[in-house]
């Protein structure tokens, strides 16, 4: 009865403990079209001015803008990536321009096209001035107009991000603008994982032998990784035989991995090895945590031999259910530490229950929502009909049932209480997926009044 | 003045006539360690039931639960993964049982290791029974407790992802527990990204030339495109030289992608050649969108030679915070649609402005902003200090200022009006990237009240 000798902790122990242990991993350098994702290990500046040059926000003409509406000459073109040092503009004359040139020297502002008019090809004649491309000005416009100045969208040696920043669509752009084709960030963690026990076999078996289930948590376990960011490696599955346990163990410490996630092996059975094996091998931090499900999720640090590092081991429990919470709980977290983010932890909200929902009075439990933001169904009770994220439960709980599970986007945050909470209840959740994802019909939701008006 | 021969149409007619000429793509079958992040094209059911045995829930004892309390002899032991057919269980008799073990024949009942003690060794002297295991029972279970029936978690046959559902974490283990190796999804869009002028040049650019900047939109395109779920190719970029935009749109043909995504070209000035093209290769469906950034959004399809698919092709405005915001209203409902999700649309919610903003009154505008979840800042005036969702300006929004979706995971859909809209307003704003991320301190908002108590 080994599991016993380990306190019972809370879960904020439990998930400071981890981070106290993560490390966050050194930078590496990355070409710009590897780094979405990725988090910033330095602050990058632009090295110069954008726009470079004064430049035409319109389709139009440059001109003077002292010499107001009328017809004039137009002495040259401006398109955008030429040089228009030599199409110097004197008052009484205008130079066709594209969006994005360089407004020429003389020019302080631009009238963009609708507003100018072709002049009437024969107005003069048979005069020499007819050979003169010439182009009616409509409208008065003050200086500047139409122009963005040098460095008005980024002055040259501004930040323009921040060491820690994620790198998302938009900071790939804003990186290629500044030149920053390769760019520091920080190391992705690498992890294993690995399946415990005789019971689980491989999914691609067609027939059950006898007391068999396959293997979900592998497969589920290396897919979390994945969207959490790290590079993942596949151990396969340890079997309840003396030292096959250990072999695999040994094998992500050769593999060099920062992290490795096991499920299975943590219960209080006579084959539950896990425990044992790290404590011989490492140092295990916590072994049980009062939480529903996950209970007997241990963590352990092991020293690596010529290494200042540390391997991270989450000994996730085996039921399907029970890893999928942990590894939200507290691997991803870590993970998220190790990558470089600021503020690891998951993101908490406040919704509405849509159903009572039980309580357990031993543990305050995860149970897997699908949230949803649009009008409040009748079941919320007041609240019914107003704007809100409701969260529809997911069904029967118990942890080996892997469908309770099923497009969940959060885990409501349930005390440890007697009772039932009733529907219109208002609980915590933490997001565990990308809301983009979640039900929403394309009516479900108005836009702003008006928008669309 | 080609463009004005357009009609300028509105938002929802523009995303209407996209996915009206947007195909839900085939299907494919990919391994489940290829599947996260797909749509399932078929429906999946289970081939057999979870759990196929009688399965122990605890670790423990299996037992006749008529017995009730007292010592009994230890028959055998029922580990998981192996057959307990030949360990029958008469009454007055238990097994040693681990968690996920068969439950042996005769027993109907599970009692856990922390409700049973070891039998006092010496007990019975030296009779012939010291040489039996036996364990002492301390407490009356009710027939079934702690055994999760056949079928119970998932029964054969049943339905377990239908067709239409993302490919989660969850969903993956849900995959492997029923043998799910290999899958049909939906296949990936493949999509091409092609800039367009004479003044953009590679990121990698150190020293500008006259005229220069450097091309944003191609990486951050690519991206988009990437964390839309696409499989994307970089066309480069074409010059505004007679045929080569001509010649770089055969190359999007002959790489068989599904959507060309080009920026820049689609303006008013005498190069902006990408509408006269796509005229004469193929059909726009429109070339002006009342929109504000985006205005010259322009949307086409090619017949291809030899298929009865069609290539769309999108033609962004080139300044970036444009292309950007094109993309997310446009493309990305595209990208999903073929991908098969059955909601492509961006997902919509309402927030509190922390600031006042002001209105176009020409067009409805898109504004950038970083959303967050928790109390209300002081700015927000009555509703200060509630929780609840705001949003954050990331500046001065001129369209070649991409710093201005510098963290922006949300579009503010501000209606064509004159005037200001007050610090504390609600309006609706169009999800565009994961709120995972959002800025959030472990602080900002409390759990459940008792949760962590």
């Amino acid at each position: 009865m080994a599991a016993a000798r380990y306190k019972m902790i809370s879960i904020p122990e439990a998930q400071a403990t981890v981070l106290q242990h993560t490390p966050v991993l050194e930078s590496e350098t990355v070409p710009l079209s590897a780094a979405l994702g990725r988090v910033l290990a330095e602050t990058v500046t632009a090295r110069d001015n954008l726009p470079p040059f004064p430049a035409s926000i319109m389709d139009g003409y440059a001109v003077v803008s002292s010499d107001g509406p009328g017809e004039y000459p137009v002495v040259g073109d401006a398109h955008a990536g030429c040089s228009t040092e030599n199409l110097s503009l004197s008052p009484g004359h205008v130079a066709y321009i594209t969006t994005g040139a360089p407004v020429p020297p003389g020019a302080d502002a631009v009238v963009k096209v609708e507003d100018t008019q072709p002049a009437a090809a024969a107005a003069a004649g048979g005069d020499a001035g007819s050979q003169q491309r010439r182009v009616v000005i409509c409208k008065a416009v003050p200086a500047g107009k139409d122009i963005r100045q040098v460095g008005s969208d980024i002055e040259a040696g501004a930040v323009v991000l921040q060491a820690g920043e994620r790198v998302g669509v938009a900071e790939v752009g804003i990186l290629a603008t500044v030149g920053a084709a390769s760019l520091p960030v920080h190391r992705r963690p690498r992890l294993a994982v690995l399946s415990t026990g005789d019971e689980v076999v491989a999914p691609e078996t067609e027939n059950l032998g006898p007391g068999q289930i396959r293997d979900c948590n592998r497969a589920m376990l290396l897919a979390a990784a994945a969207g959490a960011g790290a590079d993942a490696i596949d151990l396969g599955i340890a079997r309840d035989v003396e030292g096959h346990l250990e072999g695999c163990l040994d094998k992500a410490i050769a593999a060099g991995v920062d992290v490795l996630v096991t499920s299975g092996a943590v219960s209080m059975g006579d084959r539950d090895l896990l425990k044992p094996l790290l404590e011989r091998k490492g140092s295990v931090h916590f072994g049980r945590v009062l939480m529903k499900p996950g209970k007997p999720l241990t963590f352990a640090t092991l020293s690596l031999p010529g290494s200042s590092r540390q391997l991270l081991v989450f000994g996730l429990p085996g039921n399907p259910v029970s890893s999928f919470v942990c590894f939200n709980l507290v691997v991803v977290p870590a993970l998220r530490k190790m990558s470089g983010w600021a503020q690891p932890q998951l993101r908490r909200m406040q919704v509405v229950l849509t159903s009572p929902l039980k309580l357990d009075p031993e543990r305050p439990e995860y149970h897997r929502v699908v949230l949803g933001y649009g009008r409040l169904p009748p079941a919320c009770g007041a609240a019914a009909g107003q704007l809100g994220w409701f969260a529809t439960s997911t069904g029967n709980q118990i942890s080996s049932r892997l469908l309770s599970a099923r497009s969940a986007n959060a885990l409501l945050e349930l005390p440890r209480a007697e009772g039932v909470l009733e529907a219109g209840s208002t609980v915590s959740a933490l997001l565990i997926d990308d809301l983009g994802f979640m039900p929403q019909a394309e009516t479900d939701v108005p836009a702003t009044e008006g928008f669309f008006a």
